[in-house]
């Protein structure tokens, strides 16, 4: 995984074992024809993905001292929605890749209908997570992370995102646009994991600045680190055919900004989005490891 | 609308006007490069559907008292996860289907990525919706819609019966097989419908019988009907390409029954569906009527 921060390592793994753990169990295989839908589920969703996201959920969780249990629910709503976009985003009307994680993608893996159906069945799994008692006993905090997840992966969020994308195919972007492409394709998903532990401590809505500044410059800061490992990571390590942003003729943070400047601007928000946990001393630890990550990584 | 039971029209026409205004308030289309993601949206979700499931979720809502305005929201939620499943059921690597409402499908009318994302966009605003205080005041009941139509429209549920269909071209199905498919692909989220009354009404699912024994019947019903149309229908009426499961050699109620002897089973259905509304009097007069109406309506 190339240079993790000191500390960051051990957290990492762990949430990964224990993520691997609890899609084995929600994704049982049953005794009937839907056994390819559910294998398709298992390729996808436990293929060694780096989990940050439900590790960005459990750091937030340790500001309010939730319960690892809970943490881990709803990182696994939160990773059933990460995994169910990438799988439609990979689609040959979508962005045609053939390669995910260093493993052939869903549709090439089994086929297109499936994949549609393993996407579609990992979205309505999410929403079964966050509806269940077994996620937190407390049904308005089940609702309020209901609403918000929803609200980060549909039209206004990470879906919306999206759709910004594949409208850049027709006109080029500038840096606004950029950034506001990517508040909504992948920094509203990052700010429902960062605010989901101030939800389940039913923490107000107004006392979360801090926790959405943070989630906001982390969020752009880890994509600008996508951006660079488009043009200067290693295919193999990184598991995707990269180079492809370039190729296609899409505006960037680093085409926009160059790569020098784009690390320049990365370190920026990473200092900034640790600015903003100032007020969270020693159980931030782990989240400002998390932002230290986002631009050392290397895939 | 062919044949429609006495009292049935204006509820059909009521609701039908109000899921338009509805849809057209949840979906305004905004001022940036989504816009013809919502103008898809609105193509899809827009284009003279029956309504069937909003009106069973206002009919169940009678039962208990509930208000027409959550009982509204609640009915939006459902079309939602129905017009999503249709857009991605229509897409070429799935049924492949051109014409839908006699308008052409979402891929057709923009293009495959658009309709990909569109689904994905209104699945998310179905929970979107269901998490808001708005639907509901009481966060219990939110909690418990969210996971209930979760089940309903996943892979327990709608989702996994579109798998088991897709599995069936592969393996002829028998009389049970056919039915745990619809039971699944269609019966799931008709029960949802019928059960959403209850869950606002905060009647403990132990005392949800009737009303299950209702949707069962009921779906199986609406199913043959189905059937029927794709046999026997008027293709300009019913809007869609029709002896498709016929040419694709797929079983079906009516292949494996003969058309005539289907004909009498579904009526036997409808008369159980009545037959389980018996304890509830007057106020399931709306509900009486839709179960007469799966098996007389022509589209």
């Amino acid at each position: 995984m190339g240079v993790v921060p000191f500390g960051l390592k051990p957290a990492l793994d762990q949430i990964a074992a224990e993520l691997d753990v609890a899609f084995d169990q929600l994704l049982t295989v049953p005794q009937d024809s839907r056994a390819r839908l559910y294998e398709a589920m298992r390729h996808a969703a436990m293929s060694g993905g780096k989990r940050m996201r439900p590790l960005l959920v459990a750091a937030a969780c340790e500001l309010f001292h939730i319960g690892r249990d809970h943490a881990l629910r709803v990182g696994l709503a939160v990773e059933c929605i990460h995994v169910y976009s990438l799988i439609h985003d990979d689609l040959p009307s979508m962005d045609d890749d053939d390669l995910r994680r260093g493993r052939p993608t869903l549709h090439k893996a089994f086929d297109e209908a499936t994949a549609i159906l393993a996407g579609d069945s990992l979205h309505a799994l999410a929403f079964e997570l966050l509806g269940d008692e077994a996620t937190h006993p407390d049904p308005f905090v089940r609702a309020e992370l209901t609403l918000e997840l929803a609200r980060a992966s549909g039209p206004a969020g990470m879906a919306g995102g999206q759709a910004m994308d594949l409208a850049a195919e027709h006109q080029p972007l500038d840096l606004p646009a950029v950034t506001r492409l990517q508040q909504l394709k992948t920094g509203a998903l990052i700010g429902f994991c960062v605010e989901a532990g101030a939800i389940m401590g039913r923490v107000p809505p107004d006392s979360r600045t801090g926790l959405r500044g943070y989630a906001r410059e982390f969020g752009l800061a880890f994509q600008i680190a996508d951006d660079l490992l488009d043009i200067e990571g290693d295919e193999s390590e990184v598991g995707k055919k990269l180079g492809k942003d370039a190729a296609a003729g899409k505006a960037t943070f680093v085409s926009l900004l160059g790569p020098d400047q784009a690390r320049r601007q990365a370190t920026l928000f990473v200092n900034q989005a640790i600015e903003h946990l100032r007020d969270f001393g020693e159980s931030a630890a782990l989240l400002r490891a998390i932002a230290r990550f986002a631009i050392e990584r290397s895939r």
